[in-house]
């Protein structure tokens, strides 16, 4: 694997990936569900590329980019069976007088978009950037950050750009808490109370497949079963349309059922989509 | 040469283009201007691609989209000796529902920006999707919409695009009026009065290259200049750093004098580089 710093050295190694060429874009901190996306992509690609960089325009002034967890060692320990590891500098990312953007309107607004104004244009921009240097035939992002995925098809589709967006499945701990660089932040009695939200979506799954379709009703249940956990704190329960990421009245397409709750100091999101025969 | 319609079309056929390709993107109503920016491209790249699209969110709503001539038959004749002419439909370049935009932010507020709030969020959208269709090694703009050129070559550089934007001399008409596909817009006593743009511009050379450096006194006698045409409005009058269109107060570096004046109805831009030895 060779471990590459700058945009010009990416250009040149380029050429030399066979083609079709996989690729990870990552903020690093590994856990199982980045490298179910690595293992995903060296399946169906003969090249991977992962880039490993804490994207600092995807945060808002008062979220944890500085204590964002890293470990670049290890990462790249993890990472041996990589073509390419792209680490790149915040400067060499974003240098002086740095000015253009993308933005995705209208599915950028609701749910993460809501509560983190400013993030998918971050999200957008970055991934613009690094589809543009490293060419990928195809990128893997994760199902836990299902509103990313959405938009960044989007702008694909929107814009033509050239590559397919593939979404790999959440990857969970034994109890169901959908894994996250993030949960690093819990401390032993609110990783207990975090299996709040794979619970709340879990009964929501059970309602739908019992026949409940009125979404009022298994918001209510999943809120009212969240409320019970006194660590946790709501910022939304959706059930919305897993195209549009509008929210939905009556589950009579396939759906998709998100949350974002903050135990103790901790934001979390997780989701699962309701569709199929059950 | 063949003229292409869709997006899969162009995609199917790109590969077949010998590489480098150049890139001409147009609104067609094709004069000297544009074909100078072809035979550029011819020169530089055994392929060649041109686009005629009049692209609608380039736009004001109280603009000459409806009105903007078109001449496709006449256009694609002149175009015989390139290899693809991609004419696409709005619909096919804006489906129901697009939502994607790139925004250069600060140097797309100056100048043509302030006057047509929008306009460049259009002419960066439109154009990257182009790039990204047509993935040219070079694209091919006009001297005269000077602003989109350094627009253009900003989102390339901040979005690490993979091409390369060349920027070819305005041609001019006999008196020194710019070629413009809104010059057919202009009866008689009109076209004769739209030298006054040229005019200015020249002044400020003369002013320049005879030492004169303030730059209040350079837009003083160009404004005075145009007043004196009756069918001329000023829209602005510009002396700015060259690279960055910021306004300057001293000549002390490359130095771009532009202007834009509404000939009885109709709204015409012009510029000349000021550097050099002289």
């Amino acid at each position: 694997m060779q471990v590459v710093e700058t945009i010009s050295e990416m250009r040149n190694l380029r050429p030399q990936l066979t083609e079709p060429v996989g690729f990870v874009p990552t903020m690093g901190y590994f856990h199982e569900g980045h490298l179910s996306l690595v293992r995903q992509a060296k399946k169906e690609n003969p090249s991977v590329v992962v880039s490993i960089f804490v994207n600092p325009t995807q945060f808002g002034p008062s979220e944890d980019f500085r204590d964002y967890p890293r470990d670049l060692r290890r990462d790249l320990e993890l990472l041996q069976n990589v073509d390419i590891a792209f680490v790149p500098s915040e400067e060499e990312m974003y240098p002086s007088g740095f000015n253009s953007w993308i933005d995705v309107e209208r599915i950028t607004q609701r749910l993460e978009g809501a509560s983190r104004p400013g993030h998918f244009r971050g999200v957008t921009t970055i991934c613009a950037k690094l589809f543009n240097i490293i060419q990928p035939t195809r990128a893997y992002f994760g199902q836990k950050d299902v509103q990313q995925a959405v938009v960044i098809k989007k702008m694909v589709s929107d814009l033509n750009m050239n590559l397919e967006i593939i979404v790999v499945p959440t990857v969970r701990e034994s109890d169901g808490l959908a894994m996250s660089s993030r949960n690093i932040y819990l401390d032993a009695e609110e990783r207990q109370a975090a299996i709040v939200l794979f619970k709340a979506l879990s009964l929501a799954r059970h309602l739908w497949q019992s026949g409940e379709k009125d979404t009022d009703k298994i918001r209510h249940q999943m809120t009212s079963l969240i409320q019970k956990e006194p660590l946790a704190r709501i910022d939304y329960v959706s059930i919305a349309d897993a195209n549009t990421l509008e929210e939905l009245n009556v589950i009579d397409r396939p759906a998709l059922a998100s949350l974002a709750v903050t135990i103790g100091k901790t934001r979390l999101i997780d989701n699962i989509i309701l569709k199929g025969g059950k």
